[in-house]
Parts: structure tokens; sequence; C-alpha cells
């Protein structure tokens, strides 16, 4: 598999035809690219094409394949079940770095302790989005949106925990199984969701404190970085 | 050892006598703290007091030793050799991560590529005490600045760098040994940097481009959970 750097990835669902408003304004306008002007393109189902600009409309662009490179989705069996927090930088860098990171499987719930916010859904989606194209990956994240953490239905549910069990080092991971992984809030968990996760396998990440989006980062780049090696 | 959680931590290089003006400033206005109560407080060298506020002038509160805990800096012998980013929001997210995750020892240089900004050196120590105590940590921070990257004086250099050589697990860490890790900036390293690197051991995070402040978080979280490990 060859990996791509310095390029500015675009991203389209149709790998002829680009519609998307603001990647055709970020074509036309910002990188004010012309005909027979390489660009590269994803779908968000593991492939970039190196591609021509063959025609720029107003509307569309439509280009023509180069060279296609196709990848694996590595991560695909592992999902992440991450809590809204209170402080959107924090979970923006979460879900960057962990996008970064090759994950694209993501359960968003509301934490009982902290404020109710409401799901700025398509905000996330956009973030998604920018975080798949920034690292240059290719495949588009997908969310998932739960209420209560008690609504989680998913099989082999692990959680991270100060006090929890075995030391995390995402080793013991195995391909082929599907996983989901459940972080904390800033105020970690209610009794109520201790009670929902209690029959689960439990995981501590380091003795001391950690913010919510540091565990997730680091269990996050634990997990990654044994997958990858498994799949080398 | 034992790890405290859901405490407020101080910090005060004296443990009888707190003169900061923040921390006084937080202790009686903020936290509205009385005599006889009780607080945690470090003094930056490994050491946090659980203790209890005898005298609070409007300069200096004194406190009586209750309990005392004593922890080990595992990561003493580790630095890392950062960049200053260009975003100084990613750079604060680093700086903080890295805290979080045990390292003391820092080295900021300037990268070539980027254009020279002034180092905020009283910003950036706010910033570690602010980390440390947020964390529970009680190693204060220590800052190293350099102008270029060519100016670094260490034993045993090694840096991340998306061509790198062998792949980074954090496992080929031996205690004893001190070790400084470099990463690049925003534009990786310039031609100048490489020419200082080429003499020292390369390593390689991921396939795929990470964001500095992502590679940063990534090999110190891998750092740290196999130095623990061996420590536990």
């Amino acid at each position: 598999m060859e990996y791509l750097s310095n390029i500015q990835l675009y991203f389209s669902e149709d790998l002829n035809l680009i519609t998307d408003e603001t990647e055709v304004h970020h074509i036309q306008k910002v990188m004010r690219h012309n005909i027979d002007d390489i660009i590269y393109v994803t779908d968000g189902k593991g492939t970039i094409l190196k591609s021509k600009l063959t025609r720029i409309g107003k509307r569309e662009i439509i280009i023509e394949k180069i060279e296609k490179y196709q990848y694996e989705n590595v991560l695909k069996h592992i999902s992440l079940c991450i809590p809204l927090l209170k402080n959107p930088d924090r979970f923006t860098f979460a879900i960057e770095k962990t996008i970064e990171l090759g994950f694209t499987n993501f359960i968003i719930y509301q934490p009982k302790i902290t404020t109710k916010k409401e799901f700025k859904k398509e905000r996330i989606e956009k973030l998604g989005i920018a975080a798949m194209k920034q690292s240059l990956r290719s495949f588009l994240p997908k969310f998932e949106f739960i209420k209560e953490l008690n609504q989680l239905d998913c099989l082999n549910i692990n959680f991270f925990d100060q006090n929890g069990g075995e030391n995390f080092l995402g080793a013991n991971i195995l391909t082929g199984n599907d996983y989901t992984f459940v972080f904390g809030g800033e105020s970690g968990f209610s009794s109520e969701e201790y009670r929902f996760l209690k029959n689960y396998k439990s995981y501590k990440l380091t003795p001391n404190r950690l913010r919510s989006e540091t565990a997730i980062i680091a269990a996050s780049t634990l997990i990654a970085m044994n997958q990858q090696l498994i799949n080398v």
C-alpha cells in the first residue's frame, strides 16, 4: 500500500463528478485549479484517486482517473464510544486525533453527570470529514448518537476506568472480533452508568488521573499501533 | 504508591508556607477555605502533602502536614524536544497531554520552516504548572529553549519521521539510559534540520501523515505506558 503525503485531499462519493459545494468552491476559488491540473479525491470508502480536472463548471467538476490507491480499513472492527464533553475544543480534539489514528466508527453519548447538551450532529459529521481529509485517510467516519450510555447495544463492550482492572496495552485485541471501547466524561461515570458497565470488562490506562480526551487518545494510540503491526 | 483522584492540587515549593499570589487567591477567594480545612499541595519535586490550613493571611497561608505522598519520576531520563507550533492551541494541547502522561523534561525549539516566533517562556512555564496540578502530578516540568534544532546537545537523540526507519512501539527504551526524542513541526523538518538529524536514529509511527501534536502525543503514550509497566 502506498501512502500519500504533502497533498490536498478532496472528498466526493462520486469519483467522476464532484458536486459538493464546499469542495467545488475550494478547488475553483481557493486553490484556483485549471483544466488538466492534478487533484486527489477520496470516496470515503477506501479509494483515493489521483485525477485530472477535465471540466470545471460552477456547480460541478468532472475528473478523470490517472491512478487509483486502494486502502484497507484496519480498524473497521473497532468502535469508540465517546461522551459529549463539556468543553467543545477537547471533544473536537479527541475526534480529530482518533480519526488521524485511523478510527472510523464512533458512538457518541450524553454523559449523565454533565448538563444535557444537544448533539450537533451535522457539526460532528463535518469535523469527521475534515479530519479524514487532513490526515489523508480514505474512510468516511461513521457517527451514531445515543442519549444514554445504557442504550449501547454492541457485542464485546470494554470500558476504561482509573480504578479499572487490567492494564491496557492494546495488544490483546483479536482481529476478526468486534470491539467497543467506552470512555467516561469529565467527571467519570455516574452510578447509573456504572450499573450498566459492571457486566463488562474494565481496563486501566495509567494510575494517575487523565482527562477524558487524553484517555481517549492514549487508548486509541495503543489500539491503532498494535492493529497496524498485525496488518503490516 | 497511592494515587490521588478528585482532589484540587496546589503548588508551592515550600510545603509549610504558601506565598504564590495565584495559589493564595485561589485557596482564599475561589475555594473559600477556612482554618482547619484540608488541602493538597505539591512541591513539584515528587511530594504531595495532605495538609491542614493553620493560618490564612492576605499574602500567605500556613499549612501543617497530615499525610505525605511520595512519588517517583518514572520518566526523568526522557526528554521531549518539541517545536514551537504555528497554532498555539495545538502546541498547548501537546504540552498538556505529555505532562498528563508523566513527562517532565522539555526542550522547545524554533522550527526552521515556519515563520520565526518568539518563545513565550513564562506562558509555557505557567502552562506546565497548570497541567501538573490538573493531572495531579508532583514533578514540576522543566523547559529549555533553543533557537535552532542543531543547538540540541544531548546523548541518545532519536527522531520521528513519516519516512523514518523502525516502527516505534516504545518498548525498546532501557531504564538507566537517557533519551531525547525529537519531533518535527507542521511542515516536517527542513533540509538543514535533516543534516543535523541524519546521524541519529529515526523512527516511524504510522504510515499515514500525522499532525505534529498527534505524533507527539502518540509517541509519548507509547513511551509512558511501557516505562510505567517496567516500574510497576
